[in-house]
This record gives C-alpha cells, structure tokens and sequence, in this order.
C-alpha cells in the first residue's frame, strides 16, 4: 500500500470515507450570528436545562448524537466506533455522554483541532476497513471553559482585544464506507509547534505556526497547490491567528490569501457581537463544518476544502509554571458529493 | 475486508503490526518493586532532574522515547505517528513531551487504558497501511495525580484501604510493518461502562464492570475461550477490582481464574510497599507491558496474552458534581515472537 503514503505525515485513502450525515447544536450567541440558520438544534439556555456547564456540556453532545443518529436512520447499536474528545478536564463531556449507550469509543484529546483529529482518525478506521459506520464528535462550552482555564464568570475580569470567544456548541459526523455525501480524500497529521508564545489571551497566534506547518506538510506530501482547494479553512485561528498564518505563508512564498477563511472569524458577526479576535474552541470548527461547510459540499457550491483543526496544547498548570503554549493542527482534505 | 470485522467492536489484522522495540522508565517505588530490573531506566529523583512534578512526568516520556528510538537505532524523522496521551489536564506530559520533535502526534485521552488504547489505535494505523512505524506511548506519575485528582500532597491526607497507588512510570512501544517482536493479532474497543460506583478511591471496582464488558465482547465477538490466552491482564485494576472482575464474569458462567492477573497487582509487593489494594495510572500497565510481559512474548515464555487497558473516566468535576464513575478498557491481544 505504499500509494497510502506520499509523505510520512499525510496519506490518501484509498476507500474514500463518505460523510452521509451530520448534526450540529449551538447556543443563544451563536444562533443570533451569521451561521445560525444552519444549526440542527439551537437553545437559549446557556445550561441546557442541565444543573451545571459540565453537564451542559455533555447535553449539547447527547443532543447532537442523537439527532444524527435520528437523520441516518439508524440505531446504537449501527454504529461501530465513536471517536470524539473535548476540552474539560478528563473529556468528560465525552464520556458522559456516551455512558451505557453501548457504542465503542476511542477518546481524543487535541485540544480545539479535535474534529480535525476525528475525523482524521474515523477516517482510517473506515478507510482501513476496521467499521463500516463511525462517528467523529465534539464539543466546547464557554462558560466551562472559562472557569477551567481562565477566571470564575462572576467575577466579571476583562478581556484583552486579543482575546477569542469560546463557542457554545457541539457537531457530530458520520463516516461511512458507502453512500453519498462529502467525501474525505486524504489527510495529515500534524505536529506539535511551539515558536515560544507565551500569551494565553492571544491563542490566535500560538496556534499559526502549528496550522502553517500542517498546511505547507498537506501541499508538498500530496503535490498539492493551495489553488487546488476552494477553501483552506483553519479551526479557531480567529482574526489576528489568521494574518499571521498569512504572513508565515508570505515569508515562505506561498500566497493563501483568497482562500483563506477561519471558522473562528466566520460563526460571530465581531461588528454586533463583541467577540474580539473572533470564535475559538472545539466546538467552533466543529458547527461551522457541520452545517454551514458540508452544506455547500452537499450542494457543490464548494467543491474541495482543506478543513484544518487547530488546538493550542496548553493547561492552566504550563501556563501557570511558566511554560509557551504549543500547537497542533491536523489537516482532512473533503471534497463535494451528494446532490 | 469483511474478515476484519467479526463484531462490531473487534477487529482482527490483516497485517499484524510486529511490536519491535519498548522502552520503560519509572521513579524509585517502582524501581524497588518486584519488577524492577525490567526497567530500562530508572531514577532516585521524583523530580527526574525538572523543576516540577508535571515536568518530571514529560521528562519521563521524553526518556522513554528517546530510549527506544535509540534501541531501535533510528531517527525522529523516521516515525510516522506517535499516539499518546497522559492523565494530566490537557494531557501535557504527551504534548510537551513531542513539543517541536517534528514527529507527528494523535493525542489519545483514555484515563488510565491509554496505553492499550494507543497500541490499538497504532496496530489500527500500521495495518491499515497508513504507517510503516508508529509509536504507542503514555505516563503517569504519583505526585502530579496526587494533587490534580486528590489533595496536596504535604497536606498528607490519610488514604483508604481500598485506594491504590499512582505509578511513577513511562513506556513506550514501537509497531512496525515488519521486523521480529510480540506482534497484534486483533484488539477490542471498549464501551464507556458505568454502574454507579462513586467512590473516587476505589477506582478498581469502578472499572471492573467496563473490563468485564470488554473481555467478554472479545471472547464472544472473536469466537475465544480464556483458555487461549496465557494471561488476561487488566490495567490497573488493583487487587479489589480484580475480585469484582472475577466474580462478574463467575456470575455470568465465565471462569477467569487462573489466567487473570492485573497489573497493579504485579509492580508493588504488597507485604513490604504498603500500596494498600495495588498500583494505577496510566504508567501501571504501561511499564509493566514495556518490560516483563513483551519481554516473556520476546522468549516465548508466554505465547498469547490479552492485554486490557482499564480507566475511570471522572474528573475531579464530576466528581464533586456528585456523578459515578465511568470506566473503559480496551483490549489488545499480542502473540509471542522474537527469538
């Protein structure tokens, strides 16, 4: 299978895993910005009708399984893995929500690139022919992760304008090895890149160098141009992220401007919303694909996207002890099908 | 590849991914216990040289990479994937561990079953044929669990009879397309399992409904007996969950008996180390694996375990939210080879 490896990080799938379904729940602040139409569930509730944001946490995951697994048609006990991860500590958002539900899971921690690395990883489980149907989820919270990583919300602390926006929500896909649907035609992997950043208010930049290095990886493992993508889409870089990402690709001699997007500067409208250098969390890659990009590759209004899911690799306690915040940035490239 | 899906949570592997090389480390308790000398390093220094306990656990992952990649007598640039994760909020040890190696990371959140959950994922990966070599790796350590999941340790809180005790260990394995070692014949991915044990410090009995599920599901989906294995080890159990395992599987017709062993019951001694009902952690099953057990499999000492990585899926969250306790295990059976 040599034709599998290009180059040692990225890889092309042989049996293209279709993407037949996907789900996506989202909260009050997200369902009143740009995207909001193309949300399954949204809920003004910031708790969910849950006690705590934990559990609120884990409800919009339950949610957003449920409802795919109610647009498939199928049952639990249908489907082979689930591969999904979050940002609370121990993922328990995860892990609650797919307690006694029978389904096997692989948990995953890659901090906001986690849709990346599911889908990345349901991919070779289907393309490898390990399960025929597999789902790739996650989840973020913004109230839970600002009091896990930042200070308690009663307390009201300002924030910096290079500061992003936690977004409320959860998505779930489905992979299947036939169908219709997007497809998923290769992917990389990436590494974890640190060019010394420090500042946990300005996460944007931290990750940059991370998603420059899995992008520029993607072009040269599989021959690739960024012209041969309609979209290069990064997770959560938001609008400081993303110029630098810009202006690392420049010094480099490769120009992504056109189509460069970043779903962070894509799910708030930051003119009426106030969410200073944009969206960020797992959970904002992960609704801004399932729903508003899968949509327009259901409909070949876009025809390939290089979704690349970008996680800054920190802990309170790193940062507490003084140490930068390393990246990571996994790349699926996904091209049309469905219509 | 319908052969490769018996059930729907089992795989077996086309191309058996060969276990080459493994590479252990572990603290001074670890050291002094009855597999000691199967270590290929160990230290007197909690600290291991670093200036914090967290630090101590990514400088032993980082020793127990550099040791087998120099076992292996290769370079960073020729591993394809490193799959890893650690029980530190936002897995640190794993991310600052590959921080700018140039290696290419999946980071895995599996509690305490990391080890074969990354082992799993790596057979997954090599078989697949999505990477010639690919590295399983995970750590824990005594001091930074003690007071992210419990209290601080100069605070010296009294513990209970059935608590266990936190390995200070790091193992790491290398899979292979080729070369002579233990090899993966298959592997089961567990189910997140809960029956309502809240005790935080009894985390064996908490697990062993997930491990009973898992074995079982093994044994079923793949059409085996206990008796086709030499050994069934579980993770980290201890002595407590170990009872409880036995008793579920006597209760539903299965005698475990005299191939069960637990991994937190082989690194302490317990008449002379005091680790009241055993050993745990991610680094449990971990060293004892990249030593005594692929060691035994390298000789032909044993011809076939099966392999069960166990872990409770709290946090420290939900438990003061007053939830139970999750458990998983992911099991991976390795067949002797090498000499």
């Amino acid at each position: 299978m040599a034709e599998n490896r290009r180059g040692q990080h990225s890889f092309v799938l042989p049996q293209m895993p279709v993407i037949t379904h996907w789900a996506s729940v989202a909260g009050k602040k997200e369902a009143e910005g740009p995207l909001g139409k193309t949300f399954d569930l949204t809920c003004m509730d910031a708790y969910f009708g849950q006690k705590t944001w934990e559990q609120a946490e884990k409800q919009m995951q339950k949610l957003a399984l449920e409802k795919l697994i109610e647009k498939a048609g199928l049952s639990h006990s249908q489907i082979g893995l689930v591969f999904s991860g979050d940002l609370l500590n121990q993922c328990i958002g995860s892990s609650f929500t797919l307690r006694n539900t029978g389904m096997a899971h692989i948990g995953l921690y890659g901090a906001c690139s986690t849709m990346a690395e599911s889908l990345l990883m349901g991919a070779m489980a289907v393309s490898g022919g390990f399960s025929d149907r597999v789902i790739a989820m996650t989840s973020s919270h913004f109230a839970s992760s600002e009091r896990q990583y930042r200070f308690p919300l009663g307390y009201g602390g300002q924030r910096t304008p290079t500061a992003q926006w936690t977004v409320t929500g959860s998505g779930a896909a489905l992979l299947c090895s036939a169908g219709i649907g997007p497809r998923i035609d290769s992917c990389t992997v990436g590494t974890v890149t640190d060019l010394g950043v420090k500042d946990a208010s300005n996460m944007g930049c931290a990750m940059a160098p991370a998603a420059y290095e899995t992008i520029r990886t993607h072009l040269e493992d599989l021959h690739r141009t960024p012209e041969d993508f309609d979209l290069i889409v990064t997770g959560d870089l938001g609008q400081l992220g993303k110029e630098m990402l810009m202006e690392l690709a420049r010094l480099d001699g490769v120009y992504l401007g056109g189509r460069l997007t970043d779903c962070g500067t894509l799910v708030f409208d930051n003119t009426t919303q106030d969410v200073h250098a944009g969206g960020s969390g797992c959970g904002c890659s992960t609704i801004t694909l399932c729903g508003e990009l899968l949509g327009k590759l259901k409909t070949g209004k876009l025809q390939r996207i290089l979704f690349c899911g970008t996680g800054a690799l920190l802990s309170p306690t790193s940062t507490q002890q003084g140490l930068p915040i390393p990246g990571i940035c996994h790349a699926v490239s996904i091209i049309a099908g469905g219509d």
